[in-house]
């Protein structure tokens, strides 16, 4: 209507996320909230001697509008990482730089989503990924995350109907429950996937965060034609360059290239060069050894602390990987009235439910392990159970 | 339909002219096709010495995720800018960073746009906007471009429809071409927009090339409550740092953080710091200077070349700033069998008919003076007349 704003402004909220972020900009707050990695391991020289090196060897180059796909250099390195670490082989060009993996679920969404779709998400699952669909104004339907994965007869439903158009999920170490799929449930859901001609995106931003047990396929090599496998530096060199990526078919690239011309031509292209510069010089494996060493030590310290400091009847997940873990109080008790008492004691964490898109969750929360140290992880968690007993005894 | 691409995909094509560029990438072309600012005034050392600066002595913070809005004081100096340089008072709370100008077009046109809504554009039109807008499924309405700006009797019936959502505008040395509004035409547009609740898009990342003529007010400042002014550092400091904005109303921006959100969280938040960090170490109006005089003396050598070399029966716009100029050929001489002639003579520009979007055009073209030298000015007008004659003598 005239003035107004466009119908599907009516489905998406600011991300609830982004707002307690805020708050725990406040350096008095400890913040086991955010989504973020450890400051204290980017690679800060590195990223400015690769700088130096692009700026001052091949500046103007560098510095001018450049191919949508994104720089080949670093398409390359992309596939010549999964190709070793996956034994998934992709064709460079067959992948497309985007402005963080958060881009590519916009994109994807985009060139797939018409008003009344069907999007099959997790249940609990990633908010950046329920707020970009719901632009594009999707009937979201939910299957239940279990231990292992996705509960596979929920999925075979959903994935059945008739205007089921995607799934999504995040098969390691998701956000925001730590969860990872077993090898039998990504051949499975891959299949079902398949043979409900349902497109897939596999959002697998953590996978090299892996701390503990073996690396898994992804669903995508069972599963080609119909997939989209996203991937990000945010985790393993770090978020402000928002370097993230794509790979697909050519038949579903095709349409993303469109999609991403309209959206903002190409992504940064001297952070392209930098970012690739830092790779060819460095090792990356090294790197994200140290990252992952911190990351298992945070983890091991925060379950030791749930495991002793808090009531025996709450429950929690065993991440082998990844930032986050997912605590589920009885059901009593409510994870909002624990913020409340939390953020009294300067700890924040995010409250479950609006990882939820139909409801539910009331009694469960994510904790963030890898934004912190372990002094303030042992601090915080203590505060938490002090306030999870306020609470209780209520 | 379940396994098929969204509809509004069938709406949107690949951008023609950066298949074009495509081919102007082979060293042996002369390119008069591209968008593209001369690299040879990129200010590469300073913004090496920028990036060693931010990544030496801020660079965890500057590596991290970032708020969606933007580094503050990279928007206080835009705000500073604006408030300087057009007298315009622009909060800085009140301005989103953007991956360049074309992100703003996509996250207007996405806060705003349903289908079916009439989104008005000039005639001849940018292709980027026409891509972006067409994502979301609008009607265009075109309004003719005259020699000192839109249309006002077209601007007035267009904008009086029940349906009419969008006015997008380049008033600067408009893409495609070249063409300024006048004091008055700016006044009397954002008068009618305002008065017929019509939101409006001003697309003004040209504004600093002014080389001839007096700087002109914003339509903006007549017309606040209803517009989106969007601005980039690509044509002043350097494309390939995605660096754009959009100043407009808190209502309005409250909706583009959502969007920007769902997007890509934020803008490149170490490319923000170095740029800012530049700009607080140089002087941007020197440097702005020294691009004018060149793109002054390059389009200075155009025009005596379009009026000495070829047919008395061509026009051609004569731009006081920016980047194109615009030739239109006696009505029955295609511009398309002239963009064959010259690229056996390895001569490219951009054909006008894209730049309209309900046909027309066939006869005109597009000359970029910007990313080229005198001496290729000079030998690619040289080869476009000798492909003229022939194409005009068949």
């Amino acid at each position: 209507m005239k003035g107004q704003f466009a119908g599907r402004m009516a489905n998406v909220q600011k991300s609830f996320i982004r707002e307690i972020l805020k708050v725990a900009q406040d350096s008095s707050v400890i913040s086991l909230a955010g989504g973020l990695p450890n400051p204290d391991y980017f690679p800060v020289e590195q990223l400015r001697v690769a700088a130096d090196k692009v700026l001052g060897q091949d500046g103007a180059n560098a510095l001018q509008y450049a191919p949508t796909l994104g720089y080949q250099p670093l398409r390359e390195f992309i596939a010549k990482r999964y190709a070793e670490r996956c034994d998934l082989v992709i064709d460079p060009d067959h992948i497309l730089i985007t402005n963080g993996s958060q881009q590519g679920l916009d994109l994807v969404a985009k060139i797939l989503v018409d008003p009344g779709d069907e999007v099959i998400v997790e249940s609990p699952s990633y908010l950046g990924g329920i707020q970009a669909f719901s632009m594009y104004e999707p009937l979201f339907k939910t299957v239940t995350l279990q231990e292992d994965g996705v509960d596979l007869a929920q999925l075979e439903v959903a994935a059945a109907s008739e205007r089921a158009k995607l799934f999504y999920a995040l098969p390691n170490f998701q956000n925001p429950s730590g969860i990872t799929y077993s090898a039998e449930k990504r051949a499975e859901a891959a299949r079902i996937l398949r043979n409900n001609n349902v497109f897939f995106i596999e959002d697998d931003p953590y996978r090299e965060l892996r701390f503990l047990g073996e690396d898994l396929p992804t669903l995508t090599s069972t599963s080609r034609e119909n997939s989209f496998l996203l991937g990000s530096f945010s985790k393993i060199v770090a978020p402000a360059l928002r370097m993230g990526w794509i790979a697909t078919t050519p038949k579903l690239l095709d349409k993303l290239i469109v999609a991403k011309q309209a959206a903002d031509l190409h992504s940064n292209y001297i952070t392209q060069r930098i970012l690739h510069q830092y790779l060819l010089d460095n090792d990356l494996d090294a790197h994200v050894g140290v990252i992952k060493a911190a990351y298992r030590r945070q983890r091991e310290l925060m379950v030791s602390m749930l495991e002793e400091c808090f009531p025996s009847d709450i429950q929690f997940t065993l991440p082998e990987g990844g930032m986050f873990l997912w605590v589920t109080l009885p059901e009593t008790v409510s994870a909002m009235d624990l913020f409340d008492e939390a953020a009294k004691r300067n700890v924040v964490f995010v409250p479950g439910s609006p990882f939820y898109v139909d409801g539910g969750g009331q009694n469960t929360f994510r904790l963030n392990f890898s934004n912190t140290d372990e002094k303030l992880i042992e601090e915080g968690m203590t505060r938490l159970a002090q306030a999870l007993n306020k609470v209780m005894l209520n």
